[in-house]
């Protein structure tokens, strides 16, 4: 079998099989297939496309680059959730420490921000002493303990998705739907969970802004999921401006554990309950997605999902008091208020452009080896259907340095739309798929 | 500028600018710009296309990483004929002493021969003692003494040419037609020549197997020849069958002595005559193309055309005595031959097959790192339209090992295809694009 063989049958728009995909993708790993050639296919697959099979396929020929973490041995079962990432996307934090309230096992595997969207691993590192980078048998010690874990993915999960994804990033290959299903796929079929519960995004803020394309890959991720032995669903979510009112590390650890005492932003809340739901019933703690929400509902006003959280962080060597006492967490040393023009109604926030705003404060990274400051990020003081008067605040900064502040200034001043009418406020969730 | 941005905008259908392309060319050659960007890019061209516009840039670019040889001190019109390749094609060793002996400067870069199809320095060097790799320097006083050189691309002629083809080469990125004139024309317009021939191969032995294939590109050719600066002609030929009657360098190079001698072949003849002809009429050795003709068909009665190849030989520092003595040319030490199965016609010669059982003898390269035998090769007895008996011999293998006899024998008999009618034998000479 010759790589160049299988690049020009790809290139003509012929169908690989599965013997082809994973001499590729083990040859990727293993060095023996050079880069150059990886990009030419992964170039060919970008616009000859993929079927499903072949997607079936390359997942499984990248799980089988790494381990697949064995979980069978716990009992009940192991449900992960998965967000094609947004601004100010923080439901993890929410969701995790409620459905382990519930009764589920959350092994969570998540990953860093890139660009404007933000990452689970960056924000609860700015909680102190929080670990990320657990082993995995640390992973299984805590999920034993405490029902949840919040980690990195291992060097020992589908290694060939970091490899190709350095190289899609760098030539041009990220857009693609059969390689961005078997990206998030490998890894969450390589973690061992029985079930998965997946958040698209769609809009303005998402990587696919059209629900055209969103729904298209949501079906692709439910079938590869299904297919691969994990029961799937997912739900297609609005994206067109940032989730909540937070949009920063620090900042959205603080709007997350206000959720979970009850008080947090109503269409947060409702994404957080209605993904936590869809774990319970896949986790086979509750009978119906009705049942389930009044369960989680239950488990906020109880404050459950809440202590829950604190021994998360207990466990992973972070420090609970910035449960009670948000104080101990980073906050940046000045903030700069954007405020209103003129009269009216907030029409619109554009979420790309709060995630801009955000990224270039310093909260999150152009690069993957880019390093993020905990503290800074974007306050929204009145989200969109707001009534404001000229001069009232509508977003706050939080920024270290001038410089920092001078860059995200105009993004975030032109995020902001107003108008003289309110805006219809559509739901927060747009279609479910499963 | 970056490089990721230049691939999304061709992976999307965009049009690259002079600029955009002439930073890839240069960041390839000098190795800023990673082989894997560059596979990805080349993998977008091939799916997405060139426009002519692009196709130029390229070719300039691709000029501009090298040098461009100045001939322009010599007095006359500097022309250069090039063949996109086919099995027997032997017209180079013909017409570069006819054309000189005609009056033309004929400065000849030539290529390897790759695959099934022979290459012009291999047929050379199976002269004992004659130098394919003269520097500038010589080229220029070989051409000036005898009023030709035939030598190899020098290391710097369109460097880029040389990566970018290695590169192609492994990656699926060769057939396209854009790159494929890109290839060809950067080192001719490099080369430094005047105006340039093209003899554009159709059929099964060529490169293009297709009429409109092999059309389009010489239409692209020319065209880019003339915007370019070169004053560019074309023909279309046929190779559906081998050119003339011998496959294999020691063998070619007596055939072309022999058209000469004027006692070639009657296709090799016609097709050496015509482009031949045409090269005198771009130098300005002759008014039309029927003068130009007599004048050529005059050089070859008068021995002036053999008299002037005994005198390149001998520049460039090969055995002069070989065009009268043929027996100072290797030969193979075994002769096999491929016999009629039964009474008829020999309806037709698939030219594919016979170069490759030409090169599985020895006579080609698989890679282009390979050695070849000069002595080896296929002797063509009875042409297409030859009536035979049972029995009577139709090809003879010209063969050193029986390992190599073995692997050719299954080409080279199912080359043949006999019928009870003789074929329609059609003009070598198809179409002609000025």
């Amino acid at each position: 079998m010759r790589a160049v063989d299988i690049i020009i049958r790809k290139r003509d728009g012929g169908t690989l099989d599965h013997d082809e995909i994973a001499f590729f993708v083990h040859g990727v790993v293993s060095h023996t297939i050079p880069e150059y050639q990886a990009a030419a296919l992964l170039m060919a697959i970008v616009l000859r496309g993929f079927t499903a099979d072949e997607t079936l396929w390359l997942t499984d020929a990248m799980v089988r680059t790494g381990v697949r973490v064995d979980l069978g041995y716990l009992p009940g079962v192991k449900v992960d959730k998965h967000s094609t990432g947004g601004v100010g996307d923080k439901t993890s934090l929410v969701l995790a420490p409620l459905a382990a309230a519930c009764g589920v096992l959350v092994p969570m595997m998540s990953g860093r921000g890139l660009g404007h969207t933000g990452g689970t691993l960056d924000k609860l590192e700015s909680i102190p002493g929080f670990r990320v980078g657990l082993s995995l048998d640390e992973l299984k010690a805590a999920l034993q303990a405490v029902g949840c874990a919040m980690v990195g993915q291992t060097a020992e999960v589908a290694p060939a998705d970091r490899i190709l994804y350095a190289l899609r990033d760098v030539t041009g290959t990220v857009e693609s739907l059969p390689l961005i299903c078997a990206s998030i796929m490998s890894k969450k079929i390589a973690e061992g969970v029985d079930a998965l519960v997946l958040d698209v995004k769609t809009g303005a803020g998402a990587l696919l802004k059209s629900p055209a394309e969103s729904r298209a890959l949501a079906e692709s991720l439910v079938a590869l999921g299904t297919a691969s032995g994990v029961r799937t669903e997912a739900v297609m979510t609005d994206m067109e401006g940032p989730l909540g009112c937070q949009v920063g590390n620090a900042l959205e650890v603080i709007e997350c554990l206000e959720v979970l005492k009850g008080r947090g932003p109503s269409d947060l809340v409702a994404l957080s309950v209605e993904l936590t739901s869809r774990m319970l019933v896949l986790g086979g703690q509750a009978l119906d997605q009705a049942s389930a929400e009044q369960k989680v509902r239950d488990a906020i006003t109880s404050g459950d999902g809440l202590d829950r959280f604190r021994r998360i962080i207990e466990r992973q060597g972070g420090d609970p008091r910035v449960v009670d006492d948000y104080s101990r967490l980073p906050s940046a040393p000045h903030v700069r208020r954007v405020t209103a023009s003129r009269a009216g109604f907030v029409t619109a926030l554009d979420a790309q452009l709060v995630g801009r705003a955000s990224m270039v404060l310093g909260a999150g990274r152009d690069r993957v080896e880019d390093a993020v400051d905990p503290a800074v990020g974007v306050s929204i003081l009145a989200k969109p259907g707001t009534e404001v008067h000229a001069g009232d605040p509508i977003l706050e900064l939080h920024y270290r340095t001038e410089s920092a502040l001078e860059a995200a200034w105009p993004m975030a001043t032109s995020a902001v739309a107003l108008g003289d009418t309110p805006p219809i406020i559509g739901p927060i969730v747009l279609e479910h798929f499963s």
